[in-house]
């Protein structure tokens, strides 16, 4: 795999880059964006390393210029990587209509298993494996040291990736998370169209449904702004708590009066969810 | 004059918020954000504000989504109002190529006198007087105690602006400011387009020139990156240390190797500003 560099700006001591490369598992190129903080460059250990996934419609880049993380991961000595939300390119199945909650920006983190996305859908292999080979072998990373975080529909897939692979991270964070596709229009639509008609299939990508199974019970912080507006409707935190306590499964799971689903919610709180990745990281000022 | 709310989002436990208005010195409707810390509802003491104008291209958001700037002005308990950079809207003159240095994005904060800008592209007028007078009615300022800053353009804005009225301002900052429009490209086409061939009529918005002539010498701060690509031939700063100098005027000038023109410039270091200015205007954490 060969990566090339297509954005580089100096950041609080550290680096902010942009990176292509060609992904064998989603079938096309694909850009992503890594902080690497001041530690990086100081070596000789390696830095621990967090995983942001963002919500529909976003690239690699609203997390980057949006949410002021890169102070924070200066501060504890923590890369951030930002995958793209999707495949994307010429070939690339999207939405007939064009909305933006299917196809292009809306990969929801699951292997499609239905035509015409499986050729390209491959979402949850390229960040549970793809993305983190190629980031241990090309930065200064402690591939034993990873955490997981996403906004939205990136919450989703950073709660449901973390669950199912608790050994691969050290904590799992998130920011207004799609507690529960199966519950929800968009899980309906999306994984209707990804995975096919039997419901049965999707639970493997359902939060509330993978807090029931699970045996480990890694660290898990979840954020949700009482003023968003998607909820009731798409993003069910109440399913999410309601599970928890059920499966004795311990979660900080914290409401937040008036916030609503935008990056200034994000912005707010990203320090205290950096500092909880830390600890669990056992990152620098942790 | 009446404000129209176009946009809330809550923020470090204050409020984002965009208004429209109609500009009787602009001649055309414009939209401004401004963020209210939490001690701004907490009463009974008016806070103290600060002016941020933004640079070519820029509207009243960027700095408002990538500066990561609530953060500090919710901790000193100060205000921040981004206006636009130029008037907008049909009839409005714009650069008859369409490039984004003259017209639309790019007012460089002048009174201009040239047809066909005269009749809009009035923004020092607007920042001077009609915005301060419009937030300090609408909104709980304490109009004694404002402070004003910006990047590139708006560094000029801001340089400019608080030397010509060093009573309306307790202290100033700049990113990365055009510091001499009388000595690079973009003060050539711009000025000589909205000022006419005269220079000596553009010496009242050069920043060197106006540090000469300054008798009140109010704080100064600017930041550079020396890995900026307009650093040599736009911005000048040399000739700012020299004009300093010469004058005698106390200026805090930084040069910062490797930070580029861009937003995670003033991200990195708009933490040291706001403290700054928060010194300056006796703000809560000072």
């Amino acid at each position: 795999m060969t990566l090339e560099k297509i954005g580089a700006n100096h950041s609080f001591g550290g680096q902010q880059l942009r990176y292509k490369h060609q992904s064998a598992v989603l079938n096309c190129e694909m850009t992503f964006s890594i902080y690497l903080p001041p530690q990086a460059e100081q070596g000789p250990v390696p830095v621990p390393v967090l995983y942001w996934l963002s919500g529909l419609t976003c690239t690699d880049e609203n997390f980057v210029q949006k949410a002021g993380a890169q102070q924070h991961a200066a501060e504890h000595g923590i890369a951030i990587v930002c995958p793209d939300t999707s495949p994307r390119g010429e070939g690339v199945a999207d939405d007939p209509e064009g909305a933006y909650d299917m196809g292009l920006g809306a990969g929801f983190y699951v292997n499609a298993t239905e035509e015409p996305w499986a050729k390209h859908y491959q979402m949850y292999s390229y960040i549970v494996e793809e993305l983190p080979t190629l980031i241990n072998v090309e930065f200064p990373m402690d591939s034993a040291r990873a955490s997981i975080s996403g906004h939205s529909m990136g919450g989703h897939g950073a709660l449901t990736i973390a669950l199912k692979n608790p050994g691969q991270f050290k904590s799992v964070s998130a920011f207004s998370p799609i507690c529960s596709p199966l519950n929800c229009p968009w899980g309906d639509k999306t994984l209707g169209n990804y995975l096919g008609s039997n419901r049965d299939t999707w639970a493997q990508y359902d939060t509330v449904a993978l807090v029931g199974q699970a045996t480990e019970h890694l660290p898990v912080l979840v954020d949700q702004g009482e003023g968003d507006n998607f909820l009731e409707e798409q993003l069910k935190t109440p399913l999410l708590i309601e599970a928890a306590k059920k499966a004795s499964f311990p979660m900080d799971i914290r409401l937040h009066p008036e916030y609503d689903h935008s990056y200034f919610f994000i912005a707010t709180f990203i320090g205290e969810h950096m500092a909880f990745h830390a600890r669990a990281l056992g990152a620098g000022k942790a």
